[in-house]
């Protein structure tokens, strides 16, 4: 019964796209640790680039530099 | 002070029911552990069906799946 | 398939306590959203006293000022 | 390479003041505990005022009864 | 730069099953959304079976029940 | 009233240090957001290097390359 949260920027993940990380991460954890898939949870939240910092800055800031 | 995060699927919860759960669990940490309600947070997370999965697929397709 | 969590200080609740937490909760659920208690996940983080703020100060410092 | 969440309410917190948190979180953990501000994540979430509950009561219910 | 957390219950996972959690993940989000391994953290946390709910129960109750 | 969790690894956080981040964040949130420290609660959850992963590596195994 693993719950997994996964967070990710909002920049644009298809929902075929979350489909893949939900699979993928269930398989990974059934074949790593034999969990059940019927009771393995994975959330996916997406956080506005406003709302995300690294480095001291948010990715909002830091993508337009890196497009600037 | 205790700190609740309630995740469930954006599936139409309304303000009178996410009312309910906020006082049901204020209420429930104070008859059980004696816990303070005026420091007391609830959080109620709502998840976009395409973002939560189980049993390796996302909600929404489940969802599809049983009104087919 | 609702997740909570529910974070408290680690000051001695007891495994009764803590099964009674998980059965309120999940009852609530139920009969709040007609959420299915198969699927309902009940998490329980348990913090030291030194690992929780409140009011700028650990609660260790202000159970120390209480009981002084 | 610490991760800090921080929740408040969604009422109208700037770009700008978010920018502060960011800022301010990094430079805290580096000078509290020498974290490259490189791989230090921050991630605000931001919640609606009727999913967050203190003293058994929504946030929306007491900013109401507060202006009332 | 993914956050990823795991949750699991305290039930013997090894470091080395941990290592593959950690490397399984982090190639599923490098190989479905591009992201770069360098900034993709993923935190696993253990959580004794008495604070692990599912079905209103315990897992250390419903372990001993099916071991009974 | 906002929640703030922060997640480090475990390698040796004094309760000074823990301390210094509980008042900085509460301060922080004060002056930036004008939120009341009384109701401001910050969680800090230390995480042992075998369960933190970045670059698809756990940060123990880091750490001994680093000091090999």
């Amino acid at each position: 019964m693993p719950y997994v949260n996964i967070k990710i920027t909002r920049e644009g993940a298809t929902a075929e796209q979350k489909a893949a990380l939900i699979e993928g991460v269930t398989r990974l954890l059934q074949e790593t640790l034999n969990k059940n898939p019927a009771t393995t949870f994975v959330v996916i939240d997406e956080v506005d680039t406003d709302n995300w910092g690294i480095g001291g800055e948010s990715v909002t800031v830091r993508r337009q530099r890196d497009t600037g």
